[in-house]
């Protein structure tokens, strides 16, 4: 009778274990959802950013981007990521081709998740990173070359610089902190997204000799939707991020994502209106996701006020960065070097400064962490691209450029009956 | 022996718990996300029900409008709100500025949620409340005006009204009913947009003497994305209200939250083509909004039967109110008076109708209930809006309303090259 | 004290079991969001791929379809197919109309989730099955006509088939596997969608002696916001056929699902490129889809490596099964038989190919059950478009067809502003 007693006193705490184990797990495919959902708030973002004639070209790469993330990250990117002790040195593993689990991987014994939740929610951050540069080289870049430069930086540098602190590297050890990727995702593609941007020029007709010439995108509705998306998505993202559906984790990193969001907005609108005398909807819209890209590598560790402290100085960022990079010719169509470079950046020192081992020493530790990811992947970006360059061309000619990438690239265009005017007035 | 096996099963027991905690908050963090996306519901509604020249405005409100109503029920709406006994009266009470939490608050002891998640599902009703305004008030308000009024009233207001039942306050002692807000914030929202509305006067050319022009929304698309955005949130919206993921309960409510909108689309559908003898897509997407609107307030007690009936009515009111306010010269480009003032009421009724306290008893409760909140809100609004006419102004001047707010406010266009065709003509 | 210690024991037991209720609970209910907003990804896709003039008309029948397909499955729907032991034959049986659920089919006596998560689940996935067919017949289908077709069609041709396998039918009987529906949805749908468009016939001017005259779409951002949309809920549509939140078993079909869907995309890409010599993006959208069809009746028991061939091949078959179409002069506008019938039948064979009881046996098992149920879909969906045909008529005239079911059938516009040109020009 008492042995009855105790085993199912043991049985029931077993129970308990294993529900607490189905909602972790379950959260973590939520997030995944989220995540995902991610890639049509950048592909509305840049449709919506970019000129009518290319944004056929924008979908497009957006499609692939997201196949192309997470297949090559289940051919090799997971497990160089996490290769695991047995294949890791500091810099670089591998622990091989193709994802193979062990029964006891889908069960509580992995951890508060399955191996098969891990894998896609950590493919679908794999994807985000490679889909931040298409923006910045957008209007101009040809399609197969963007095509294999995203493959490659998704399936070799993302996940290495991953590993550094990720997956149990160097950056861990220091004590480098990035909680959901303000520098290992949106600083390492933003890095990637500069130096492509300069590896393949400026538009033609952007920086003339009678001044800049601003390109205004061609749907404000389509960017407002990416960036809404964009938030929505983020809260899986960074409430993912936690790694289990930990209550006051995962209840604070959303108020924490929230308050940082909106206080970009508040940061950009302010900002954006005393530097230009005028409401610019986009710098708000660029001042959001400062706020959350700042806000990512401290999420779960931030009071409210230092939430919006950190949202509000990346809102004043945005567009202070877009004049910044237009005055030294990089031209980027979406504002992403600004967004995930700059703000990335800015998130990752933050955690320095408001966390919770704020400190020059943690600063320093920040700022070696940022600069090494950036410095990697800007570096391997910038050799790909050239090799790219010289090898299969990166850039469509003149030509097509000015007739549109849709017409050049794919025959087509993306809006049918709103040009029937013009055609039937040529006809006449 | 016995001891081992007696704390192992409290021990059980509080995994348990536990687990149950992590679920019940993870489900209000869910919905949280999910009552997020509806201000881009909003944004793509409003956008498209409101004419081009106009997008760019509708949507940097939108934009601005989740920023500043999470930011001020940061700093006092929330204590406002949700006083607590030490700080309330009946009719008002305020716990101070900002948010501070103990650590009992970040765990189960707060109740089947964390204070964090509390706050942040909250937040994001009270934002929803300011947002259903700015349809109302679309294509003449001045910027400045709407924001400076939005912030006041998301702030204040709502905070105040929602006290009386939420926050425990003399709609609460009086037995008043509204489970996720079909008055509290629907009615309430729609009470103020009424106000604003009435104070700012109708769009230039809307009523004219050879009787009243429609001026027709430039994107059914938009619109359309709107509502369904709205639905897909509103299973946060009602399904959070349960405050748990009680399994009865939250499965109730979206089996009635689901018939009641399908129910509101039929109403509308039949009653708009036996009135205009057409197929009016936007009175069928008002439809199912007003159906939405009109099971809140009941949607964890109904029947479903008694929700279907209840949507039914609410898509039937749609047309004929949309033509009661025309036809008082109430000028709503979006028809939301009509969804959340009317639909509003007619749900916190339908509570002690089809409820599980109806009779006459409950019904005068449930009108005084919405009156009083209507009433305050609607005087409130129109004493806000009043003030700010006479002081900065509200209304852009009648050129910069003929031109549309996006030049006027913004320097902008929504759309680049759909123009082009004009301007090619015109050079000729 | 023992005795006390042995119920402590199974009351912590019973604690730790209504949590993993809730649990899984919760799953099935976030995957009915999910799938909900599928009908938003089907109502921006099918407009993104019709022409502009019959975008309002789009709309609108995807905006009845889902309360149309709710309501009915209420009536009788969720009866047909679920009939219960008392009221069941192989083929067909019915617990009439209406639900009446018990107290126990609240709790978690009736299983991982309530018995209304149960329903408004299985609702979401009838009314997809309807939506399926409005892309098939668009731009040329009277409105009421179609609606008419709809209803009887999700109201008693969906849950017989249905019933047949998950129901509990002869097909189950028989060792059929259909996990989430490639047949039972998706071919059943797409062979309604077929009969359909048979009955009805192309498009004016579609098919001319002069050969095929493609009709492209009017919107191509719509379209891929369609198929994220629907990549978005296909999470829900598939994780959420696990019937609870079973971490293995989510976890899997997320894997399976995105696999397939990106390696469909990357089969349209590379197909699409070598038939037609460009960069096809609704090739790829398509493509995205198939590899989602493809997947379904197999998500929760293939391998990585399996989940990637089976959508990679019906990425491939999406641009040949196009042209097939197109070369017997079946007018389908948006690809849905193409997607969901080839595909669906892909799908489900592969099971026989693949899954876990893989060999010639399961194959013909397969075969015959897919077979079955297209069949009678056809059938049915033949007889009752040509029962419509002969009494009330289901096509507009060619007046109507030629200006466009938006002025014919709505007398509206689905934008406004851009027209503004070419009337102005006529009037000059």
């Amino acid at each position: 009778m008492d042995q009855t007693a105790t085993v199912t006193a043991q049985q029931a705490l077993d129970a308990a274990n294993e529900a607490a184990f189905l909602t972790n797990n379950l959260w973590i495919l939520v997030a995944t959802v989220l995540v995902f959902i991610m890639h049509l708030g950048f592909a509305t973002l840049e449709s919506g950013f970019v000129q009518k004639k290319n944004t056929v070209n924008i979908l497009f790469k957006n499609c692939m981007i997201i196949a192309i993330g997470l297949l090559t990250y289940f051919l090799c990117g997971f497990n160089l990521m996490y290769p695991g002790d047995d294949f890791a040195g500091g810099f670089f593993g591998f622990a091989g081709f193709g994802l193979s689990p062990t029964e006891a991987d889908l069960t509580s014994a992995y951890g508060d998740y399955t191996y098969w939740s891990d894998f896609i929610f950590q493919g679908m951050f794999a994807a985000t990173a490679a889909t931040i540069v298409s923006g910045a080289v957008a209007e101009r870049i040809k399609l197969e070359s963007f095509l294999i430069f995203s493959a490659i930086l998704v399936a070799i540098c993302y996940p290495i610089t991953g590993m550094w602190h990720w997956g149990g590297g160097w950056l861990a050890e220091m004590g480098f902190y990035d909680f959901a990727g303000s520098t290992l995702v949106h600083a390492m593609g933003g890095a990637a997204a500069l130096a492509a941007a300069i590896v393949l020029g400026p538009r033609l007709g952007k920086y003339t000799k009678d001044g800049i010439k601003p390109i205004p995108g061609h749907s404000m509705p389509l960017a407002a939707i990416g960036v809404f998306l964009l938030w929505f998505g983020w809260f899986g993202f960074n409430g993912g991020s936690v790694l289990s559906a930990d209550a006051a984790g995962v209840s604070l990193v959303f108020v924490t994502t929230s308050l940082a969001a909106a206080a970009g907005a508040i940061g950009a609108f302010v900002t954006g209106y005393i530097l230009f005398k005028s409401h610019d909807l986009s710098m708000v819209l660029n001042g959001i996701l400062g706020g959350l890209v700042g806000i990512t590598a401290g999420a779960d560790q931030m009071l409210p006020g230092s939430a919006i402290l950190i949202g509000l100085i990346a809102g004043i960022i945005i567009p202070f960065s877009v004049v910044f990079f237009d005055k030294i010719k990089v031209d980027d169509p979406v504002g992403a070097t600004s967004v995930h470079l700059v703000c990335g950046i800015w998130g990752t020192l933050a955690v320095g400064i408001f966390g919770n081992m704020a400190g020059m020493g943690q600063l320093i530790t920040q700022l070696i962490g940022t600069l090494s990811i950036c410095a990697f992947s800007f570096a391997f970006s910038f050799g790909l691209m050239y090799a790219l360059k010289v090898t299969i061309g990166i850039r469509v000619d003149a030509e097509e450029e000015a007739k549109g990438l849709d017409e050049a690239e794919h025959g087509a265009s993306a809006y049918q009956g709103i040009e029937a005017v013009a055609y039937n007035y040529q006809v006449k």
